[in-house]
């Protein structure tokens, strides 16, 4: 893990959040992304070497719509930068971490994607994703 | 604002959560500090150009208490590190943000710190924070 790739922050919707994180960060995000599988739409600011992610549900069976149900709008999860993504994985769960998903998911802005399941990171939702080459 | 200083997660044992993150990250915290004005213990990962900081209540009046109380431990807050608090706050609040504090406080790590409301950020609890100069 050497960087932080993005901070996720779950949204209501995401054309006002765009207008409000813009006011915030004092620029437009500089990407929007679909993620099909995570029933997601997605929008990225460039803060330094890292990004905030908004994350809106298209979907009620979304996690972002369950997690919004639940504890309302705010940080959903943190996402580190690894090199070798199963590397670090097998690293992790022999020192007692759990995953969501054992096989890398793509997820947004090309990158392979694995969730550690936050009952074992102190109820922080930690991504992790490695750019995906082609 | 132009990066993340810091990403603060609100825990309940500054020990436990110590051992743990650093078997996340390994690697130790580079620094531990006790905030009095805040009412918490602190400790530090560093991470590429930001940082992960732990954060434990010592009186249950603490803010960080109010918070595991009512959400359980995770994210808290996120930092923003900014090269005139001042400025960056008139034109925040000329956006139409609102703030915890008008007036700069002593934060950990050497910092002034301005809080904005997470009624306007979406939930989000944003930290301004400014190096002292000494």
């Amino acid at each position: 893990m050497n960087k932080i790739e993005h901070i996720g922050i779950a949204v209501k919707s995401l054309k006002s959040s765009n207008a409000l994180f813009s006011k915030l960060f004092g620029e437009t995000a500089y990407r929007e992304e679909a993620v099909l599988s995570e029933k997601v739409n997605t929008s990225f600011f460039k803060i330094g070497e890292t990004k905030i992610e908004l994350l809106e549900a298209t979907d009620k069976d979304s996690a972002i719509n369950k997690f919004i149900e639940k504890k309302g709008e705010g940080i959903h999860h943190i996402a580190f930068h690894v090199d070798d993504i199963l590397a670090e994985v097998a690293r992790l769960k022999s020192e007692g971490f759990t995953v969501l998903n054992d096989t890398p998911k793509v997820g947004a802005d090309n990158k392979w994607v694995i969730f550690l399941h936050p009952k074992t990171t102190n109820g922080v939702l930690i991504e992790l994703c490695q750019e995906i080459k082609r």
